[in-house]
């Protein structure tokens, strides 16, 4: 639709070398980059559900996230940034001031990553704020990190920390986009997927994904100090670790790489990249989740984390 | 997220050499057709707003919708469909029947078109069922069809007739990609649009775009029976040539061509395309729209159509 606001965004959106027909029209054309692969990622955010606006968290903050998970799914797939499409449905009371808000979070970040933004929708409803946005980026043929391709004998690392991210850091989406870009130059990663709906539970899909069985270290799990926290937080039963294993909406990276690759990258890949790096385990053949506790005992780890449930 | 109802959708998409990375992982990689550009578009489409599920609107009809309103969109640029990525929030309430139908909607039309399902997100919340798809098309380089290119001079071509799309086309929508493309092989069109929310307000857009006026001979507008129909209705006060410029959601294209051009398209186009094609005024310097009657005379025509509204 075109309405003032649609005008006004328009004004604000720069002249960008990737995009031969520019956000306004039905529809923007890019200049792939010659040689590379388009990766394409969609998330959608709903209110009451992945943010609720209000004192803790302004639509300039839910812009942010928006963006920052779905550049996380670039991160994870160890793809350049290029560009976004940002569809938005707005509740018709304040719509304006929460498009406004939307625009600021998105337009900072976009600028901070370097990505173009492409175009949009945007509507209007008596429901909640949705917004679901489309990141593009790419990756030289044949190199994007897929989840499968985790081998028995892989060494698995994580970037960053983990856990209690409800207390600000699920909005505050640090996307790995750089550090993934400064590995993906250096290191051959077998397999990647970034933490959003939990560390276990992200970590079993990439070894569902490989066919193979992940062995969590426990004592090597880097716990955030926001998992701490919250473990002290009354009436909470859980954890440090438990958190960190179950909390999700990290947007850390989980990669998988041949030892002397994973031991390599954690040697060096702190000062290249600017981010805590730890291996937190290994792969070996067979299915699921192992927890190594520090005295070697190992015993099955049920995936933890947010899954999205709807009735049958 | 995963769940067993993605996992039951992964299995249904046939695999395509389009994918290099197909869905499942954390993004989608495309293998971008040689030397062509990379068009996109999305749309966002809300329960109450641009649909009512209930016994005359079907969740496969809303899939089938969602889809077809990107196609038209990418048609609008002459771009060839590739791709698409859906992303869904469903109401947990009989979320996986709807869930199954929008499948079947959409499924069935990418088959039509021949399009690959790249990838998407899937979501539950309380609240009503928003869909937004992202449509992924190619064209050569410097041929997308832009709609500020409109010059004083041109005819305006349209595809198909006009109004009363609420009696059910607005559901069923035909993207007119395969038109389009046999348009763009043989024709040089300056600019084209589809037509979502009102003939006369997205020719308006295209003259703004252009910076040109639009005259509208009134008596050769392609006025659609469902129009007609709905001029008889009880308690409805416009005619049906009003509700030709008004309703919207024809989806139809508006293009603007040199005269030769134009008189050669409506000659044979619609031999080629199997769509009525017809010539519904022309392109002069100046801005906004005319309206012309049959005896000639000229008076102003205000732009009608659907406007998505939010309160400041």
């Amino acid at each position: 639709m075109e309405t003032p606001f649609v005008d006004w965004l328009l004004e604000r959106i720069p002249a960008d070398a990737r995009l031969e027909v520019p956000p306004g029209d039905d529809a923007c054309v890019l200049r792939p980059p010659a040689l590379r692969r388009t990766v394409v990622t969609v998330d959608m955010l709903t209110e009451g559900v992945d943010f609720i606006l209000g004192p803790d968290c302004s639509s300039r903050q839910v812009g942010h996230k928006a963006l920052g998970v779905n550049l996380s799914d670039l991160a994870a797939m160890g793809a350049r940034p290029e560009a976004a499409l940002v569809a938005v449905c707005l509740p018709r009371h304040n719509g304006s001031a929460i498009a406004h808000g939307l625009w600021e979070g998105i337009e900072t970040l976009a600028a901070a990553e370097g990505i173009t933004l492409a175009g949009g929708d945007t509507n209007a409803w008596d429901g909640g704020l949705v917004m679901s946005i489309t990141a593009i980026g790419s990756v030289p043929p044949g190199k994007a990190w897929r989840r499968d391709g985790a081998l028995p004998g892989d060494l698995l690392v994580a970037t960053g920390s983990f856990g209690g991210s409800l207390l600000g850091r699920h909005l505050a989406v640090e996307p790995r986009c750089r550090a993934a870009l400064e590995i993906a130059e250096r290191f051959a990663v077998h397999a990647a997927i970034d933490v959003s709906d939990g560390l276990s539970l992200d970590l079993a899909r990439m070894m569902r994904a490989s066919g193979t069985c992940g062995v969590v270290r426990l004592a090597s799990v880097p716990i955030h100090p926001d998992a701490v926290r919250m473990s002290r937080q009354p009436g909470d039963t859980r954890s440090p670790l438990e958190h960190a294993l179950g909390d999700g909406e990290d947007f850390e990276l989980l990669l998988a790489l041949a030892p002397a690759d994973a031991i390599q990258l954690v040697a060096t890949g702190e000062e290249l990249t600017g981010i805590q790096l730890s291996i937190i385990g290994e792969v070996r053949a067979g299915q699921g989740l192992v927890a190594e506790a520090p005295d070697g005992t190992q015993r099955p780890l049920p995936p933890q984390g947010f899954l999205h449930d709807f009735e049958a």
